[in-house]
C-alpha cells in the first residue's frame, strides 16, 4: 500500500476503507508518511467528503492511536454506570457543563467529562474550573475513575496520551485550512469523547456568530454527522442544535462563570438564567433518557429541576470541587465579589431594545483576558463581561448595559470599543430565534 | 499575507491573484513556506481549477524563480531568429523532435530545443541524441546560442537554474497525487518552454494509451488551456492533437530513433514512415507559419518537403551532430547495422489485421532498456523495437512481427511476453482515427 494511491482515490472521489484509513493515519503517527502528503489527503478529503462508513473508520483509527479510559471492568461498585457526557462545539458564555454535570450525576447518571481550553472568541470549561484556587484538571484515570465514583462525575482534560493523531492533524488542519471539514470535526470530536469511556454522548450543535458553525445547515449537517457516525459506531447519541447568536446567561468570563452555574444550581429565579436553565436541562433530559434514568425528555427536565430545588445537585458541584482540589465554601463566599479591580461600565448609547452579538462579545473577551488567541498564552480568572441587559431588553441611553472586568487597566478601552460594537439598537423588540432549534437522534 | 489564507482562498473557489502566487511559490522556493502548505494548496488547485489568468501568473512565477536562456540582444548576426520550438506531451516512437529542428531551421526559422528524457513509458529526446558517441546535450547558454547561430538549432537539456521551481513542485507533485491537473501541467510546460527564449510555440498534443492524457476531452482541455494561457502572456502558439494510440513511426528505441530520423531527413520512401513524415511535417508547417516563414500550414508542408529534398534538413543534422560532439559519418555508417547482440524475433500468433497498443510497447521498452521507471536509472542505446507490421497491417500466423532488442539476455523474454500483449488481431482491418484530431490556436 502507498500513501499517494490513497490520495488519488480520496481526490478522485472514491470511498476508502477502514484498511487504507488506518495504514495512511498509523504511518504518519508513527513519522512514516510526512506531513505534505496527510495535508494534501486533508483538503482532498475536505472537498470530496467522507462517507459515513469512512468517518466512522477514521474516528476508530484515531481513538485507537492512543490511550482511552475504561470505566467499567473496574470493582468499585459506586462506578457503576449509566456513563453519559455531553459535548458542546463551543460559544461565547456557554458554561453549561458546570451546572450539567452534577445536576445529571444527581439523577443517577455518572458523567466522565473530559473539556477543552479557551481558544479564539470560544471560552474553555478547564479554564473557568482552574478559577478555582487549587482546582486540579490534570487527572489520572485513577483520580478520575475514583472522582466519577465519589461524587457522580469528574472534570479532566484531556492528557497527552489519549488522540495523539488528533493533535497532530489538527495542527497541520490549522495550517493547511482544512479544518472546517464535517467528517474531520467528527473524527476530531467522536474520537476524544469515546476515548474517555462514555456509554451515551450528547452533543450541542451551536450555530450563530458564536458558534463554529455560522449557520442552521451546517450545524445540522454536522449534527447529522455526529450522530450517524457515533450511532453506527454503536453508541447511544442525540443532538441538539442550538442559538449562539448572542451570548448564552448573563456572565462571561472565568470566575464569573463558575459564579452563574453556582446560581444555576441554587435555583435562582432571576429571567436573565432563563436560557441558560432551559439549554442546561434540555441537555441534561437527553443525557438522561440516552441513560436510561427517564422515559422521555419531559421526565428529563421535570428530574433535572428537582435536583436543583432539592440541593442535591449544588452539594455534588461543591463535592466535586473539594475532591479536585478546591475549597467550596471559598467559591461560594466569593461570589457575587470577587472581581478584577480593572473595571469600567459600558452605557446605552440611545434608546432601543438591544442585541448583543456572541462573536463580538467573544472577542472582546479575549482581549480582557478571558480567552486566548494561541493554545500557549495564560488567561485571566477574574476578567469578563457581565450583562446587566440581554438580547432583546429594552434599554434608554445611558443605562448601564455591561460591568466590564479586564485583567489589566490598558485593555478596558479598547473592550469597551469592541463590546460598544456588540451591541445592536431596534425601534421594535427583535425577532428571536428559539434557543433550541431543533434535535438530531437516528 | 499568510500562506493559509491563500490555501483558504483557492480551496473555497476563489481566484487568486498574481500577488498571493507569487508570494506563496516565492516563499516555497526560498524554503519559507513548508511542502505541507504547497501540498494542500496543489490539491486545492487539482480540486478546484485555476482560471487562464492564474495558470499565467503561475506560470509568470514559475519562469521567473529561475534563469531564462536571451536569444535576442546578442550580437551576432545570425542569431536573428525567429525563435520558434515544439514541445510534445510525450509518447512512444515519439522521434518527431530530431527530423523536425533541422527541417525547419533550413526554412529560416531558428529553433532553440530544450528537451527532456525518458521516463515511465514514454522516451525522450535527450537519451536519443545521447546514443550519439560524444554527443553532449548539457551545453552553457553560449553554446547553446553558438549552434542555433551555426545551425540553425541548438538541442539541450533542461539546466538546474531554469524554472527551480518546478522541480520543487513537480516532485511534491508526485508524491500527493496532483500530477494530471491541467493548469500545474501548463504552468510547468509553459514556464520551460518560455525560458528557453522561443517567440512562438507549437504544441503536440497527445492522446491515446501512450500518451499523458487517455482521452481526446482531456487532450483538448489541456491544448485549449497552454493555448490560452500563453496568448495571454504574449506568445504565438497554435497546438495540434494528436493520436498516440498506437507508436509513431516502426522504431522504438534509443539509436534506432536517431535512425529512423535519418531515414526522414533521407526522404525514404517506405510507407511505414508516412504517419511519422505526416505529423513532422504537419508540425513543421505550424512553426514556419508562426514564425512568418510560410503565409499557410499548407506553404508550410511544401518548404518542410523541399528540406528534406534538397538534401538541406539532413545536412543540418549532420551540422549539428559535429557541433554538439559526435561524428556524423559513424552515425551514418551505422544507420541499419547497430543493434544489441541481444536480440529475438516476435511472430504472430494468428492471422489478422493487427493493432498495436503504445502504452504497452512503451512499457516493454522500459523493460528492454529503452526507458527507465526512475530518473537515476540508465538506459540502454541500442535496445528497442523494430515495427516489422503496423497499425491495420494483414498478418499471418507466423509471420515476423517485431524485432527485439535488449539491454541483455534476460530482459528479452518478460519484454517479448509483454510485447506480444500489445498486439491485438482483428477479422476485418480496424478503423483507424486519424492521426491529426484536431488544431487549437487564438
Amino acid at each position: 500500500m502507498r500513501a499517494v494511491d490513497i490520495i488519488v482515490k480520496k481526490r478522485s472521489g472514491g470511498e476508502l476503507d477502514r484498511r487504507e484509513i488506518e495504514f495512511l493515519l498509523g504511518s504518519y503517527v508513527r513519522g512514516e508518511v510526512p506531513d505534505y502528503q496527510v495535508s494534501a489527503w486533508l483538503m482532498a478529503v475536505f472537498l470530496q467528503g467522507m462517507t459515513i462508513r469512512e468517518t466512522g473508520a477514521l474516528t476508530e483509527v484515531m481513538l485507537k492511536s492512543g490511550a482511552v479510559i475504561l470505566l467499567r471492568g473496574h470493582e468499585s461498585p459506586e462506578l457503576r454506570g449509566p456513563f453519559v457526557d455531553k459535548h458542546s462545539t463551543g460559544g461565547v458564555g456557554d458554561k453549561v457543563s458546570l451546572p450539567l454535570a452534577p445536576i445529571v450525576a444527581a439523577c443517577g447518571v455518572q458523567v466522565p467529562m473530559m473539556s477543552g481550553r479557551a481558544l479564539g472568541h470560544t471560552g474553555g470549561t478547564l479554564d473557568k474550573l482552574e478559577s478555582i484556587a487549587g482546582y486540579r484538571v490534570n487527572l489520572s484515570p485513577e483520580e478520575f475513575r475514583a472522582g466519577i465514583a465519589a461524587n457522580g462525575f469528574a472534570m479532566m482534560g484531556q492528557t497527552r496520551d489519549i488522540v495523539p493523531a488528533d493533535r497532530l492533524l489538527y495542527a497541520l488542519r490549522d495550517v493547511t485550512g482544512t479544518v472546517e471539514s464535517i467528517p474531520l470535526i467528527t473524527a476530531s470530536i467522536l474520537s476524544k469523547k469515546i476515548a474517555e469511556g462514555s456509554d451515551a454522548l450528547v452533543f450541542d450543535v451551536k450555530y450563530g456568530t458564536g458558534a463554529f458553525m455560522k449557520t442552521i445547515p451546517g450545524a445540522e449537517a454536522l449534527a447529522e454527522s455526529l450522530v450517524s457516525t457515533a450511532t453506527a459506531m454503536g453508541k447511544k447519541v442525540s443532538a441538539l442544535i442550538t442559538n449562539m447568536n448572542s451570548p448564552l446567561g448573563r456572565k462571561i468570563g472565568n470566575f464569573l462563570e463558575i459564579e452563574e452555574s453556582v446560581e444555576i444550581l441554587h435555583g435562582a429565579a432571576d429571567s436573565g438564567l432563563d436560557e441558560l436553565r432551559e439549554l442546561t436541562f434540555a441537555l441534561g433530559a437527553e443525557m438522561l433518557v440516552l441513560g436510561g434514568k427517564a422515559v422521555d425528555v419531559d421526565e428529563g427536565v421535570e428530574q433535572c429541576r428537582r435536583a436543583v430545588a432539592s440541593g442535591k445537585a449544588l452539594e455534588l458541584f461543591l463535592a466535586n470541587i473539594r475532591t479536585q482540589g478546591g475549597d467550596p465554601d471559598k467559591i461560594l463566599g466569593e461570589c457575587g465579589k470577587r472581581r478584577s479591580p480593572h473595571r469600567t461600565l459600558l452605557k446605552a448609547r440611545q434608546d432601543g431594545y438591544i442585541t448583543v452579538d456572541a462573536y463580538r462579545v467573544g472577542l472582546a473577551g479575549v482581549t480582557l483576558g478571558v480567552g486566548r488567541n494561541r493554545t500557549e498564552d495564560a488567561v485571566c480568572a477574574d476578567a469578563g463581561v457581565i450583562l446587566l441587559a440581554g438580547e432583546g431588553d429594552p434599554v434608554r441611553r445611558g443605562d448601564a448595559l455591561m460591568e466590564i472586568y479586564g485583567k489589566d487597566q490598558g485593555c478596558l478601552a479598547p473592550a469597551a470599543e469592541a463590546l460598544g460594537q456588540a451591541v445592536g439598537y431596534h425601534q421594535t423588540p427583535p425577532a428571536r430565534a428559539p434557543l433550541i432549534y431543533g434535535r438530531k437522534q437516528i
